[in-house]
């Protein structure tokens, strides 16, 4: 059963995401994914959202750019976690920023750093949630972070090698 | 018959549209008022722009600070012309003009300057769009021009005898 | 007969402009189009207002870069309501932007977005306009949101596919 | 037993936490509070973060402001889900904003509005997280929404009430 | 016969002027000064720049903030050297900085620095490119200097004797 | 005689005022250039400026990049109108700008735009304060913008054919 | 016999730098202080230098606001290492920052945070140096980080305390 | 015996810092390099202070991008002097920038120019304090300081001769 339920502002946004798809797909973490716009289908945002917690969904990510409106338009119709990815734009995605990390008190969205690696820590943050009730993923992320000590290990050695000679 | 529909995200950004509504007051237009938050009262808004729609609105206001989402989601469901005010916040308006101005192609808001001349300047802007139609509108327009431009030469005289002395 | 006028700051603009105007010709919207600088030539951006406001232009969409003074320009020498476009500069166009959102009270513009989507959006505010006192495009526009939802849904379907391979 | 810890960078970034703290025990929630800086008691931080996580805190909130590293020093030494609060600076909290939302990809910190609307929300999701497993809180968060949307009507009232006169 | 021009877009940008005011009224340089808004009253500042050249003057100082296009416009409409004013607004000043230095090429405005700093600059300026044809201000220029090193200097004295108590 | 004096902080530079360059020597109007840093040939940038002071440069035009102290260091040491041009950096060039234009009272610096513009702009505004003394430079820029509002004709007739097609 | 010197661009950037001064008054660490503009009073900005270096000065301190030129016409003179501290100005002392912390390739200035933090830490930084050959300085060091985290720890019980009231 | 340590927060922060070592490389001055993570290898980059500590490393370099907490993290756990370089990203580097330069009263780090310049000039800087016990590398600056004016002056030459083609 999915946990993490993922909405795109537009399927242009999608390449920020891509990294972090493939990972949930390679480590089986299940998921949904759906590309509704804030503004161009507000009604079919409100049923995705209604449908995810229907189904069993936990954490919903959203991504937009520019008057990114959808994390807290999506914020505004549950009360599951919601994570929000800023896409990067032509003003360098502070528009997407603003719009999203900025919401008024009272409707919280969790707001992640722009474009790709906002996008995977946000699944990882996801992650953090979920293992709080399972100990599979807490597992999972625990052997995830010595893994990543492990690779700033050799890259650290392939650089000194580099530069040795 | 009020024309002119105003929407406040906040109670708190009145002070940025009060000099505009004493200036419809005093000039007799129409307008009506509400405060609706687009993140916590979603269905409101929505409720609002219909009764503003079938009552003869025919141009909307929205003011917002923050993550000023309210003019977007107010744009996303109305065909009418939306005006959007970005607040001043302690980011001095930056995120509410971002927020607002950045719209997606497909969903357009007209935005305003930050604060009291921006909201001022929409209403301003509204009159505009209902002159089109309605000549004495119009007039009021012209004359307002008019009185503008001597309170520019009367502002000069004072100065160029204070600086005189 | 047109009306709609476009007034763009220097002939390098038209790129940001130019998906607009296919989008007016494809769908047969009359349109004027002038490239006059505020600067260079400032008898001559006044003389195209008055044409323009002559012939029947209703609404004046002026698009300019840098210190974009052309749509503050054009709204201080007419009533027509003018919505401005920031192009993109090195700057990333907030250049622009300030240059055109940030009028004093008195003079509206009503501002879009920076480059491509706020110049389409410009122009689906004017027909906004327009369809105040023209039942044809507002079955146009009614349409047009139609059309945009279909695409948002198709383009969810796609992604779907491409995720779930 | 208390599920939310809190650490504040600085003691005097507790005026912008200080509502949410009233919050909490005014709806009688427990949490733990402590000052630990990132960089004058690095040591003292992760004994904080082992203690935490040893006595049941389930998510941990971190406030700090300029260069704001406590949010993301917390999350590297811990797999509890990270929130983070960037207060206001005399660079307006961009360079905290900056500092927390920016982290590499590998080490989530979910960041929230600069001050007060910030430290509130970030309050109201560790909630939501909390509500995922547990009912009353869930309870607890469903009637919140809905006296905050009785109270945006109060005020929309009020307001109409003020401008009427 | 007075040689500087000195155009404010608004009478409120008057104290950002008034010390630059002052010093030439102590330092009996004759100068003429006018409220004249780009926007509000475009003729009348195309009829003030016409009359500073007739009656001999040789630089042109204008003063504006916000969407500052008041140095531009005069610019557009005389030969005569423009020196710009960027008058700090909510936004610090920069929409009026980056109205006014961003000017497209072929119509150039020189630029000084936001608030009081710039203002006294722009006479210095102005004094700088009279004295390439008057001696008496040229040694008017020299005198100033000096006496601003010997003011440098009195004020490190009293420092040191501040912090040696 | 050449009476504009030009100093790159870096040969790096040239590219942004290369057009400028090539204007001068097409229009026959004479100059001197140098690339001197204020930093690592602070001695021979003074060098430099008393030589154009001797040799009856009446003009310094000044172009850097970064912590652009090029023009300010230059006007510390002469009472020559000099202008400043901020290169365009990996910040857009707003260090140069904000390093060139924020000078402190006392010492001024005509700020231009950032990048081409700004270099060609400050070529024609050194040749503005020229005409004030030499009717032949003032009939050459008479002559420069009525060729210039030409040539913007030239492309609203070939962009009207453009569109029309 | 003083190895620190400190030079202020202007006496009004004391009170950034006051609370350093008293710092290293109470501890009887030896400094010179000075005011001197890099561009009012150059020369003497050298002389000051060149005094600094023969009287044993080991580390300058330089502090400016806007376009903050003096650390780096500073290091320009010498190859003692400078301390640079950007001063808060209404541009939030962005410029300032910009202008100390953007050095070209080639003259290093080591920057600090805008403001009193800034001003403090840069004293520090200082003796950080110097106690690499003196071991009173760094057993100083030692003594002031111990004392910094008792600071910390009391701090966090006071507000503790205050929280559970 | 190596007296500057290197800590890339990345190996792909390395080509920001290549040419700083090739330069050390050729002048034969030693020095260690590390790729380690303020996040993803707290324990390791404290361990690695450690050891630079006890070998004679005097300086220690630290480079980072994004939320760029290395330097100050190392900062926290040493008294040598920690230079940080604010490494290029997605927001042009200010994000590194303020996280670095941004830094609490009490914990120093000495923070240099966005990219490849700042990088060099922390090598040089570096260079600066190790010479206040080393004559050898005194003299290697003085001549580098030498060398560095020849270049500007061939440049000037050598664009001179392009120009007056």
């Amino acid at each position: 059963m999915s946990k993490i339920g993922i909405i795109l502002g537009s399927d242009s946004d999608y390449p920020y995401i891509e990294k972090s798809v493939d990972f949930l797909k390679k480590n089986s973490i299940g998921f949904e994914i759906e590309v509704s716009s804030a503004h161009r289908t507000p009604q079919r945002t409100i049923d995705i959202i209604r449908r995810f917690e229907n189904s069993g969904i936990e954490v919903i990510i959203a991504a937009a750019g520019g008057a990114a409106h959808l994390p807290g338009v999506v914020a505004a119709h549950t009360l599951l976690p919601v994570l929000g990815i800023p896409i990067k734009t032509a003003l360098s995605g502070l528009d997407s920023l603003y719009s999203i990390v900025q919401m008024p008190g009272g409707i919280p969205v969790a707001t992640f750093g722009i474009g790709n690696s906002g996008g995977f820590n946000s699944v990882l943050f996801a992650l953090e949630i979920l293992a709080l009730k399972d100990n599979k993923i807490k597992e999972f992320l625990v052997k995830f972070r010595k893994d990543q000590q492990k690779e700033v290990i050799e890259k650290s050695e392939r650089l000194k090698k580099l530069v040795s000679q």
